[in-house]
């Protein structure tokens, strides 16, 4: 029966094998699950977070304007969001996101359907994530016309922002279109968005301000700027912080993951998005109280906060905290004088 | 020395077992902790969320009514989130949840005591998530019976919701009571609390409404209904946002898990939540637009997110988006003509 | 070729261990990764509410005190977060938390240099974490001296809190310190901050309040205190929610992990820091109903609610929720007599 002993002995090893082939099966797939499941909580509280901003843009908005306009600028946010939800689900995420035709458009996965993971994400949460970004960029927009645009072809704009101009920019650059894929190096590179939400958002916004005229009343016959004083000081405030909350969501969500080094990436952006945020108030304030009003002023020190926030969005994952003060010092100066020179070339 | 092959090698082999035993014991005990630690935290901020809903029925209801009422408005909505806080961990927890006598009401569990994990949770957790809930059933009460009651009148009530009327109803359906136990499939289902959380409060609003009467000067001596206008949109607005935020924890929270097909879940449900509220809006806005008021109204478009926000709550992890927009428009539609038959009826 | 089964048997179990090796590494690896990212995540959502309570903090103080000094408070709260944020990173964190020199002040890691991990999480998560902390002081101090500071001499102020007294004083007992470090186990015990942020914000207040003496008008000629009516209790409430969410930041956040049983502790103290704040805000509002006003005053509650999360914060890890109740309902008698004494030492 010596026979026996070639027998046995590989058929325990090969039940051990057995056994403990499903053990590294089964942990690793339950590791594999589990980050996934991590991400997703990750990507889904992230644009909570961004959703949030909505209420942050509504506040800064209706604070900074006058009363007279409240309802009017929330109506919008509102809207704008609304339509955002509904156009990103129709035309705007397939335009965005789906298969390229040629480099300028993308053409699959309209009405939200498939249920492929993306970026190692269940669609609905990457989805979810880029939806609470398109309703950001289209929300600048609403703010740069504040107090200048009848709700009627406001409508129409928010709804051409969010189904077509600012998904097709983006397929451009984060859909894989010809933006990114520049040849020798120069493919275009944003992280957070500096570019597809806030420039997109902010170049329209400018064109509206430059067709619309400046708002009434803010320019007196003889061309002199007049100071037109926000409503509600506490409300921008409140929107500050919001708008500051949510950029948490905004920039660190945009990691997409927060396993392995990806937990050292969204920590980093958290700091450096805060410091450049807490650089570029500071200085604004500063500037603007040394040269220009001769006091402090809670409003200028809003705007350079914004301002901090918008300048770290693109660079938020390359650079070191050092660099975030830096960045946001710039910004804080630019906000200051860009304020300036929009009142010299009588746009507001 | 034959027989000592028969020794070392099993020896060996059971020694390899008992080494990569441990490997399999550590690894998935791991994954267990883990799991439970990524659920744990998932549902601890959802339960954030669900709890910061609060604020935002404060607002929209202070908002949405005339600013003599504000504090008393306040001042109900602070009570019944400390009522039921209170009231949940000394009865109503055990009346909801306890080993059930006879289907009917829950027996155990009394002040908070015992340490199970409940469907996978650290018993706190769970009892916190479930807590924040009873608070939202709480206060849509007292949002329902907003300017009418007597704030001594309201405490008593309020204690009985969140102590005994919301448990007791909530244990038929959630804690293994009778209405879950129907035969034939006939067995009551309700994922995020449409019926244990909105019906409940709903139904017992309207019955507090209809016992109270209208607010004074609802209505003119001929029985024509007034406008009673609120006395700050900008804080109604602030409130949606915040509730819709809020929902982002009330539905994706309560699957209670984020592991594995719960991630698919979770997604689904934020997507859900988010489509039929914009849906609700749009259609509340267009439909009140067109036949009721003739022009764009943020009140009703506000009336219009929350309908669609309560009226996913049940369906939300079983539908498709596309269904999403369908209940979302519905709800828009019914919130609308539902004001004006309460007006019809005398109601408010 | 009898020999052959000693090589080839043995070969295979060590090809066996040799392959199940690198399943056990890799898997152990890839636990401690996942672990370190879902506490990051949690760590860092942890943040985000502390910072959010910075938003609290200014409604709070905007809404209870007169309109006219709405802007100097606002300011005030939005300067003392950006001081915080650059004196924390420049070198409040290296005083704080760097080697201690004679466990007096720590002296390295200035400037946010070095990238290992602390505490487990990246540095940057850590850094975080205790910057929202001093944020946190920084503002305790800056609502207690509210109307009645000059804005450059709080600036100053505010500098040298965030710089040099909060990072020493936290150096003495979370920095490895000589408090922490008294022996015979008298060692200075602190979960979540009671003393390190509370305490040294509120003891700072104090001084600051006593040397600039009552607000202008709260003591008529006789020496008699005036009530100071607050100018938006819809902004204090609001802040007060917005304060209570933070704390679940606070709280909580401070296990800095989530994973196996700190997920359970995690879970009370979240649970801990609830039923405190409603108990405080219960007893301060029967308090002062049956004893003071005479009539059930909002203001009392919502001080009740703060009194009982400031109370809660030290021992909130330590205790069942029943003594969560007692330490609440403590502090909501403290504040309501306190708020008195105050007044009869003629300090506010």
């Amino acid at each position: 029966m010596k026979w026996l002993r070639w027998v046995v002995i590989p058929a325990a090893i090969a039940a051990l094998l057995i056994t403990s082939k499903p053990v590294y099966a089964q942990s690793s797939d339950a590791i594999v699950d589990l980050t996934r499941g991590l991400n997703t909580v990750w990507v889904l509280v992230a644009a909570f977070l961004v959703f949030w901003m909505q209420a942050g843009f509504a506040l800064v908005e209706a604070g900074l304007t006058r009363a007279k306009n409240t309802t009017n600028i929330l109506f919008k946010n509102l809207i704008d969001f609304i339509f955002a939800t509904l156009a990103f689900w129709a035309v705007g995420y397939a335009f965005m996101f789906g298969s390229s035709a040629g480099g300028w458009i993308g053409a699959s996965g309209f009405l939200l359907t498939g249920g492929e993971d993306v970026a190692g994400l269940p669609l609905m949460a990457f989805w979810f994530f880029q939806l609470v970004f398109a309703g950001t960029a289209a929300t600048i927009v609403s703010g740069s016309m504040s107090e200048r645009t009848q709700f009627k072809s406001y409508l129409v704009y928010s709804f051409f922002i969010t189904a077509i101009i600012y998904p097709i920019s983006g397929h451009w650059i984060w859909g894989g279109g010809w933006l990114a894929a520049l040849p020798f190096g120069a493919g275009f590179k944003d992280f957070a968005g500096s570019t597809v939400v806030h420039s997109v958002g902010g170049w329209l916004g400018l064109m509206g301000a430059l067709a619309l005229g400046p708002r009434i009343g803010k320019f007196t016959k003889e061309g002199k700027p007049r100071l037109i004083p926000g409503h509600s000081i506490t409300l921008a405030v409140l929107g500050v912080f919001i708008l500051w909350l949510g950029w948490f969501g905004f920039n660190p969500g945009s990691q997409l993951a927060a396993d392995g080094i990806n937990a050292d990436i969204i920590s980093l952006v958290a700091v450096n998005t805060n410091i450049a945020a807490a650089a570029g108030g500071l200085v604004a304030m500063i500037v603007s109280w040394l040269f220009i009003t001769k006091k402090p002023d809670l409003s200028v020190t809003l705007n350079g906060v914004l301002a901090g926030l918008v300048a770290i969005t693109a660079p938020c994952a390359f650079v070191t905290p050092v660099y975030s003060i830096v960045i946001g010092a710039v910004a804080g100066v630019v906000v200051v004088y860009g304020a300036i020179l929009l009142e010299k070339l009588k746009i507001d």
